[in-house]
């Protein structure tokens, strides 16, 4: 491990968690909450000191192997997400540390699952005292789902000086952060590819934004919907999710529907919109993975609807709600706008298995991701046939491409670790809780794949927060080992990782 | 394919079903059963007629591929479950077809998923007309058990005359039929292996009808529970399982506890009890798979114990049935001493993890097998080390040798099958019968790891009997890819295998 440069790369990166920290202090000083300046003053402060310190010497060699890759990251969103819970503990939303770190991984791993209770909301919704209001928190706290999105290291090094880090460095950093099977840049440079996913992520955002400002949201409301549904994170400002907006928006079914499609935009791989942006359109719709995510949502919403059609009564509110629940668990958003724990045992069924297929890679979304199921499938096949007739050694195909051996090896790799670490972590928190396999099951596969709700006790209407504090950290470790697909995590974990060159 | 050698196979296969119905045909002499004779002397004719028509002519070659193998494999334990159902349709005890068959899969692949209601098992105990009877029908339920463990066709096959079939040829059966993640012949021929097996096999079920006779059985009894434990299948000849005996034992937890350890027994790889007979109980000890396996049913003997101690008041009770019911599930057998649906949530998914872990490769358990599941995490670890740092090629170890490529493959290839089927069939029940997430998962986890009871609905106190057909034929396809180990039933169905070189 190139300690010099992971100690580098720490200290930028809390320079830019200091900066983005503004957004909210900048809310605080629109709405007039100068009691609560000092729940993101001293972070900040913090942040800038250690930042500085940490950058101060700039480490000569650049070098960063794959293995630096995953460990940067790894180790990068466990620093963020000690700073990045510091406002909640300090303005007294969330005073316990633990279930204020659950919170904030939740936020920046886009999972969406909370600790809170109806009466936090209320903070935000009526302050006791103005100057003391939930604003900016509130802000912090969906923008966290922002920044966890797209990924916060891609593009700390994409904004880097270029004499600091090789662009060619860079790609490391990237491929663990981003999800998905198999990872490459776009275009010719990992800045030039970070730049323009994130120019599709701006536009995408601030077109949902002015979408939902039709719908008769304010700009606040708007803004913070928006920052969640666009990290697919699901946290949402107020206590019953996308039921009622909490009485404050006018069109509430425009709004929902709104929420729904772009949870489903933002789960499709953002190289899509590239080939959109280039005139390529033709080519992003024939993608192969996009068919499977479209169909499989369609299935699921047809056979839902169909199954809630009676309890709803009419065709639109039960295909509305059905679309919704759908996207909301496949993109790993975590919205609501029903309790779907109240639903039949068919739907509820259909949503658990969703949880587990997750969005596109290359996207926002969370879970396996169905270019990993769809090359799963297609390898194991391949591997059948070999294993009974060496002979035939058939090529996988995905994507009108071959796939190569090592994106093979990795998926099973992916796949296997997923699976046991599935078990060990349903186990762990079944010894420490005692849960009903129902709520123990969905708790773990709601973190894992970074969907936010599960069944039962965690189901929509539910929180987390009655949880041990060593399922917390159980569940938190899900959080990020989901988000950054096991690897960047795992590594942590092993010895040989941590001696030094 | 050779379809062929096929036939030939598949004669030869019917031939020795039908001797085996003879027992039950015997037991229906002894105890007078003579309006019942009819139920196996109808399927004793038509396998008498129907093998030797396939017998008749012998193929000139024996080729027989990895592939042959397979399919010969999966085709033969579909079709011996289709005669075998006849004496429950009938016997009248089973009228229904498709039942019937689920009952017959249940018994050969040792699942013992019942559908059977207390009213049937008392057509057993207190029939209205002795000489029609039930003891011989239920003797064969339990030899079903007891065949499908060590595996029909490894028998058939060794003891065919040696011209038709040359030893070699045989590894490919064997392989396909018998269980974990590597199968080889322990002597030098395949006959030779198959005898010491089945004389281990028949030694340890003559020890346990002992043993119970002992506890105060009658032979029948104890023949009729010692084939379901032997074979690790679980069907009780009592509706209440191994709870009471049916009021018909003397010393009830004296043969709770010689079914409990017999369990445990046949758990274990039978290689190892070879290396006993011959003077190598060391090495046998020191198997690092045995540990892994005893280290687990301890483990989780104690947790529960621990965790049902409140309940049942006193440590001999809670311990008894802890160990009971830890060893019923993870060497998949089914019985129950207690319902464990209704011990608290811990203990449930404790239960419900140890389900999929399964018992140890050669022996008549089913789960993914504890060697498959130290070489998945073994194999995997190496994988993310190698991908981080392809300059490391570190060799997985497991039981002091070094696992060749093919066998990592295979392993990864049937997990994630494993996982793919698993959700599957889960999806496909659900849709089929919309039953709670606990019944639906647990169903077809009870299914595919070849355990018997589930939680909820289909726990030790439930039965399968309320399922549509649908998710009957569902579940019974899940018996066969579980006791198969997969790669022979998925094999059936691609369109390649049936054509004909």
């Amino acid at each position: 491990m190139n300690l010099k440069m992971l100690r580098y790369i720490t200290g930028q990166l809390l320079l830019v968690e200091g900066a983005l920290m503004l957004i909210p202090l900048i809310t605080m000083l629109i709405y007039g909450e100068f009691g609560m300046l000092y729940s993101v003053l001293i972070p900040i402060g913090m942040l800038l000191v250690l930042g500085v310190l940490l950058s101060l010497r700039k480490p000569e060699g650049s070098a960063l192997g794959a293995k630096d890759g995953f460990v940067v990251v790894g180790l990068s969103w466990i620093i963020l997400s000690f700073f990045g819970c510091l406002p909640f503990v300090l303005s007294g939303l969330i005073p316990n540390f633990i279930d204020a770190y659950f919170e904030t991984v939740s936020g920046f791993t886009t999972t969406g699952a909370s600790v809170l209770f109806p009466k936090q909301y209320d903070m935000l919704w009526n302050p006791v005292d103005p100057s003391m209001g939930m604003r900016g928190i509130f802000l912090w706290r969906s923008f966290t789902n922002w920044i966890g999105g797209m990924g916060v290291l891609v593009f700390v090094l994409a904004i880097m000086p270029q004499q600091d880090m090789k662009s060619s460095r860079l790609v490391h950093i990237m491929r663990a952060e981003m999800p998905g099977p198999k990872v490459d840049k776009i275009v010719a440079t990992v800045r030039k590819t970070a730049a323009i996913m994130y120019g599709i992520y701006v536009g995408l955002t601030l077109a949902q934004v002015i979408c939902l400002m039709f719908g008769g949201m304010d700009l606040y409301e708007a803004l913070c919907v928006s920052f969640s549904t666009a990290g697919t994170g699901g946290f949402a400002i107020w206590s019953d999710s996308m039921v009622t907006f909490g009485g404050t928006v006018a069109h509430i079914e425009f709004c929902q529907w709104v929420v729904a499609i772009f949870m489903f935009i933002f789960s499709i791989n953002f190289n899509l919109y590239y080939l959109i942006l280039t005139g390529k359109a033709l080519v992003a719709l024939f993608s192969e993975e996009l068919r499977w995510f479209t169909g499989i949502t369609v299935a699921a919403t047809a056979l839902i609807t169909y199954n809630i059609y009676s309890a709803y009564g009419n065709l639109g509110d039960a295909l509305r709600n059905a679309f919704f629940q759908v996207n909301t668990v496949i993109s790993t958003s975590g919205f609501a706008t029903a309790d779907f724990n109240l639903w039949p045992n068919l739907s509820k069924t259909l949503l658990l298995v969703l949880m587990f297929i997750g969005a596109c890679a290359g996207s926002t979304g969370g879970g396996v991701k169905v270019s990993r199921l769809v090359i799963s499938v297609k390898s194991t096949w391949a591997e059948i046939r070999h294993m009974t007739d060496p002979r035939q050694i058939k090529k996988v195909m995905f994507e009108k491409k071959s796939v190569d051996k090592d994106t093979v090896r990795g998926v099973f790799a992916y796949m296997v670790a997923y699976i046991l670490i599935f078990f060990v972590s349903f186990l762990a928190i079944a010894i420490a809780d005692g849960q009903s396999i129902e709520t123990s099951f969905s708790s773990v596969a709601a973190c894992l794949n970074n969907v936010g709700p599960g069944l039962d006790a965690v189901g929509p209407s539910g929180n987390f927060a009655f949880y041990s504090p060593i399922s917390k950290i159980v569940l938190t470790l899900d959080m990020l080992l989901g988000r950054l697909e096991l690897f960047p995590i795992l590594l942590l974990f092993s010895p040989s990782t941590w001696k030094e060159k």
